[in-house]
């Protein structure tokens, strides 16, 4: 038999038609002489009817199947007596004729439902179960069509896709590599990729111009939350364009994704932030636009408070910023407040000063020093009666940090985010170089590569100070998640040398990590710049999903482990000779 | 300034019209007071013209441009006094109004030119270097051509594309996995992909139905001739499909490809040639149909000729089979044939007759033999005066190497194989197993997952021969060369274990390395069968290379090298501490 179309697709206009369908059996009910089977593919679910009286062979095969067998059906397409209005085929059932067993199935490890209560280890281990549920069918699907648009979008704007080598050279810049070790020559090892980042610069060298390609990138990172050792990314290049043309081809690409994937309309241009501006209204890099509860300094107005934290925090030069929650007052107990202080400390908060503004004025511990400043503060945060004011005056960062990470926890807590809103914007901007109190040195805030302000390009001269410097780079946010960023390069070896030196590098240091690129940039580089989006991130968000594993096809779980296959495993004495390698410790006894 | 459009696109049509251009300096000419400049980019060459007179800042910039330095031209489209055939611009030329350098650019390592005569190993580098040559640039254009179609052919045909992952489970099973050592679990490793096979049958287990990816594959073998550690494959899978459908599928994707990437018209179907007939008649399992001189069966005729190494031949139930050379005769010398004689001994064949055909009947060392044989030996050859008979006497397996061999070499000596052919056929119904002489055991002739022929599935009852099954695969040719391959899958997991069993596993060994798609197979996996592409190889044939690195932008070279990162590399040995690795033999220095 010849399948005719999915089960999932079968319509009412077939209504009398002969169809073959071919799928797992989802549910079956036996009415006594009459059974009912709802049979899956992955376009969904269709009601079949097996009735003894009429069609007996077809009747025996269904009554011996049973959950998550295969079949195969010939029958005929009839409106249902009762429509079933959850099922999109739920007018329509089909009379089944013929009925073949395709292959059975042992009782599935869980149930194939959305809402599974099987353990998630236990959902890898059987992910080929795990993936016939509907909703993870659907974020495949979702996964697959952003996929195809990505490639045709690209290509009809003539970047060309080009492939680059997932055995490559180690460059520990950041985190941390994945080696394989080379059987011919001991001692050395390659290294997977943790993006083609160099490769595409020196593909703009090569000439070509606009670059794109769906590259799998690793990172041997500390496994946490959405971290995967293997993710994919949107990666892009392009030469002779400014940072400005670079954010409108995404943009394009984000406005047709959003339009044929999902069926939503962004308006273009999306904003643009500042990067400073970013983290004085929101606290964050990454700011979260579909809500209020702006962050506003006050410093101009406390800065003879007799509150001596904030006119001491001023004095120091520091900064003593607020957010107004509304309808905080009542949300809020002392106690949670208390809970809120202890939490920012992570971020080096020393405190959370607040007030409740009543009818009566500020209410709460410090309500006190602020009798006179009510007015102009409540001015300035938009606050009124039944809001509650959160304080926190420390350094720059401490303050972004704190209330950023309060604008956002209290906005989740108070549902103050409407749904079905899609907010992108870009972080453009940033600063050059970031101190990484970990590393106790500057870091490059994106990477090495990234080509300063043309302004700001004095900064790296003799005498000055380069961490003033800002970079033409930028980040593309989605509600308040970072889903891409990118920057204009550095074309020219000179500055390209001058950055390294304000990393730290000696020019040994560099040649050895880098000379090949150095190289490219001594043989005529074009001014060019790029973007990478994280597609498992970005596919989790259009999914709605609050979990990256979810659209990911065989993920690892959070211990680095695929349960499936259960790698990684060990390997046979003989593969770790040929290759002249020992284990130094004493490795365990397999799990598998 | 703003591009207006690509240096090779510009046209007659722009004719009067002022365009910017931006490039690199591919040719210079100065002519005093006037300098002619060949500005290339990815899409081709267009003259400059600079002329002092008229525009005297623009030719002091092209006065001090150098090859391959970078600029940016503003000027006039007009036509060309003397038009250059060679060129696709040649009828036009630019008046540069405002030039500005971009990048400078060191004396390159070698011309930039198609006939470069630079040593593999320099060109690969300073690959960006070698990618700028008009040749190079057009075989990654044609590769992310051919890609795109790919996307959008499958996608088009409801085919999902699915990512399975990189880090995998190491299951050693023909070629050797390269490994990646777990950091997190002492002695554990992941293993890079040979191929998404398994991944790809358990994800029509998930109800994926369509599944189709560019999946880069990893094999550690020893390098020769076109063999790239990493390659990408075109990998395929279809649910509740036949063979013929799935060869189908394959040739409307060709079909496209030939259309769209190189304007070539190709007829579909393609020929379908049982295994069989493929090695009766060429000798060869990917026969090169592009001439003739097919290998025909002398057996009958020669049984009882006096020449007792025919005869004898026959009688032990070998086989004589022979060739017509077209004009071979004096084509070939004694010498000559005595050469190849020596060469076909690798195929174990012992010797090489031959008898050149003559207006007076045959003539050399075998001619007495078979003066009566001569008429029919000819008719059943084709063979007519001028032509040069060609014999083997052996096994099945010698007589189809050494002659499918013979025929291929001298077509190609001979030049009897016209230009601009595309003939692509399925080679079908292989045999299931196939004998390794190497390893001395019976191994999977395409894969342990591969399904019979219906009608032999007894032969893997208790009792019958399982070696005589023929297998539901299929190959894809193009003139002479496999670019593809594919079968049926087993889905019955009792039918697995049988082959697995025929393939000399016990029950464990078969459960430790494919436990986890016998379990697959235990719940509910359908009927499905799929095809995987050699990506590189198949766009090596569309462009006309005939080397597999002049289609990968970044190939390692015949040593497992990658030149331009000197990848592999030396670690820090803190990476091998992390990793709990010690390396056994003593570890070269570095030569990078």
């Amino acid at each position: 038999m010849k399948r005719t179309n999915y089960a999932g697709r079968t319509s009412e206009a077939q209504i009398g038609q002969e169809v073959v369908l071919k799928g797992w059996v989802a549910k079956r009910r036996n009415l006594g002489g009459l059974i009912f089977i709802d049979l899956r593919d992955r376009e969904g679910i269709v009601q079949l009817v097996f009735n003894e009286e009429d069609d007996r062979a077809a009747f025996e095969v269904a009554n011996e199947c049973r959950n998550e067998y295969i079949i195969e059906v010939r029958g005929l397409v009839r409106a249902r007596a009762q429509a079933n209005p959850e099922l999109a085929t739920g007018k329509i059932e089909v009379e089944v004729k013929e009925a073949n067993i395709l292959a059975r199935s042992k009782t599935p490890a869980f149930e194939i439902k959305d809402d599974v209560e099987a353990a998630e280890d236990l959902r890898l281990k059987y992910r080929y179960l795990d993936l016939r549920r509907p909703q993870m069918m659907k974020n495949m699907k979702l996964r697959s069509k952003v996929a195809a648009i990505v490639h045709s979008y690209y290509d009809s704007h003539d970047f060309m896709d080009v492939e680059t080598p997932n055995l490559t050279r180690s460059t520990p810049e950041g985190a941390r590599d994945f080696l394989v070790p080379s059987r011919l020559y001991d001692g050395h090892f390659y290294a997977l990729p943790q993006s083609p980042q160099l490769f595409k610069q020196l593909l703009m060298a090569a000439g070509v111009d606009r670059y794109y390609q769906m590259a799998r990138c690793f990172r041997d990172e500390d496994l946490r939350g959405d971290r995967q050792p293997e993710f994919t990314q949107i990666d892009t290049e392009m030469s002779f364009a400014t940072a400005e043309e670079i954010q409108e081809m995404t943009e394009g690409l984000i406005k047709q994704v959003m339009k044929e994937a999902l069926g939503v309309d962004v308006p273009t241009p999306f904003p643009r932030l500042d990067w400073q501006e970013a983290m004085d209204r929101f606290g964050s890099d990454k700011p979260d636009t579909r809500f209020g509860m702006e962050i506003h300094d006050l410093s101009d107005l406390v800065k003879d408070s007799s509150f001596k934290v904030f006119s001491g925090t001023v004095a120091a030069g520091n900064y003593v910023r607020a957010i107004a929650v509304p309808g905080g007052a009542d949300h809020y107990s002392r106690k949670d407040i208390t809970k809120k202080e202890e939490y920012i400390k992570r971020y080096g908060a020393k405190g959370l000063a607040w007030v409740k503004v009543t009818a009566d004025g500020y209410n709460g511990p410090i309500a006190k020093f602020l009798t006179d400043l009510a007015d102009p503060i409540n001015e300035r945060l938009g606050a009124k009666e039944g809001d509650l004011i959160l304080f926190v005056a420390d350094t720059f960062h401490v303050v972004c940090d704190a209330l950023g990470y309060l604008r956002e926890a209290i906005a989740k807590e108070m549902d103050l985010i409407a749904p079905n809103q899609w907010n992108y914007l870009w972080v453009v901007n940033w600063p050059m170089f970031e101190y990484d109190e970990g590393f106790g040195k500057w870091i490059a805030a994106h990477h090495p590569f990234t080509m300063l302000k043309e302004e700001d390009l004095h900064y790296l001269e003799e005498g000055e100070d380069p961490h003033q410097a800002h970079a033409q780079s930028y980040d593309i946010i989605l509600n308040g998640n970072e889903i891409g960023g990118g920057s204009i390069r550095i074309h020219d070896p000179k500055v390209q040398e001058k950055v390294l030196k304000a990393l730290g590098y000696s020019k040994e240091e560099a040649n050895a990590r880098f000379g090949f690129l150095l190289r490219g940039l001594e043989n005529g580089m074009p001014p060019e710049g790029g973007l990478a989006f994280g597609f498992d991130r970005w596919v989790m968000l259009l999914a709605g999903a609050d979990n990256i594993r979810d659209v990911i096809p065989f993920p690892k779980n959070s211990k680095g482990i695929e349960p499936m296959t259960a790698a990684p495993g060990m390997v046979d004495p003989e593969q770790l000779e040929e290759l002249h390698l020992t284990v130094a410790a004493e490795a365990p006894a397999d799990e598998d």
